[in-house]
């Protein structure tokens, strides 16, 4: 099973509207139109809205190989509240290595601003 | 507005399926039964399901004083995989200044089994 | 090589004055008198020499099974400045599983107070 | 009392071996040669010292305004291990707001390989 299509086999990516823009080796783009039901008591997009799309870009750009990875940690740091309009999660690869591999997704949104950093690293398991 | 009617007004929370359990001073449990669209592709909970439940319990335990509580930065650790039953998420109080507070927040399965942990920092926005 | 002969040989940690105070399966602490060349610029405990106490009782931990055990990523979260007295660094297990384990290190002083709280997951090597 | 100068009397950084090499608005390089005090029980440099060296360029980038940043909490994940040469320390800035700034550091040696990637937050005190 391909990066693109375990995007497409995530139920709980689709349920928060999130979709693949971009999949390739070891980096992927993920977009998310904001909704109300996206937001926060607050009325600011959730934090684990932010998460969940940035979560997709990493899983999608960490199974872009021949070996399943799965998550071990992963952080985000939030710079900007926004409650409309389109977020984009793009990954980029920090690190590849055997059996780990770390990943950094920046979160814009459509001017470019910076809105969230998340960093994850994944656990490489043996191909199948 | 206080902890409890913040977490009632969460959209993204009630989007997926979580509820709160317990609201304290510095402390709150919430509580999510998985349901077929918290899975990812490979029919496991999905990370951001995760990270919302215990986003959630945070958001409900910093609200809980006078301030404005907003999230600054957070991880998670991932420790077992889970595709049904309930899970909950316990947040604690590990440091409360002024304006800035810590969290850690034990996500357990019904066997209490630790499935992650997850840690997070809020800015304490000045009294209203 | 035993995880308390591994803490020994460190000479970094050596170098910064700190010491084992005790080492068990998955659990460690270790202590560190501050000196004024443990300050920084303004004075206080350098973040460094805190992560270093703390990275300490990670490794003795996490080393004590049949197993090399080499940091993936770890984390450090700041509470309290200190200026002088004895910091203790204490290691607990969150979770240990084949290849990956992570543990909690909080740092304290001598009235039990919480100065810091470090997370890291290792990654543990095959038996020798 | 300026960043240049806030790093000349950091007593644990010039303990460990650590030189400014270059500091702006934001942005700072260190250095370190490494040395066997820096070393592990492996014989690696340990962990505390690459991110001693990193919180150099943290500190410095971040205070090179007018306001003195005290960190909140830092993470590093650690890619490949060394045990002789220079190691270079360039922190870039991810976010600066009012109270609160975030800065990316990525480790890197002579050969300009990513040796670990370390990410900080800092908050900043009212100007004096």
């Amino acid at each position: 099973m391909g990066a693109r299509e375990l995007a497409e086999k995530d139920l709980f990516a689709r349920h928060c509207g999130i979709t693949l823009v971009h999949a390739g080796k070891g980096q992927a783009t993920a977009k998310m139109e904001i909704q109300p039901h996206h937001l926060n008591g607050v009325g600011i997009v959730q934090g684990g809205a932010l998460f969940t799309l940035a979560d997709m870009a990493l899983a999608t750009a960490s199974n872009a190989y021949d070996v399943v990875a799965v998550g071990l940690t992963s952080s985000i740091t939030y710079f900007k509240a926004e409650s409309s309009g389109i977020l984009f999660a793009k990954a980029t690869e920090l690190s590849l290595r055997r059996t780990v591999a770390t990943y950094q997704v920046k979160v814009t949104n459509e001017q470019d601003e910076l809105i969230a950093v998340f960093q994850g690293t994944v656990y490489r398991k043996n191909p199948k």
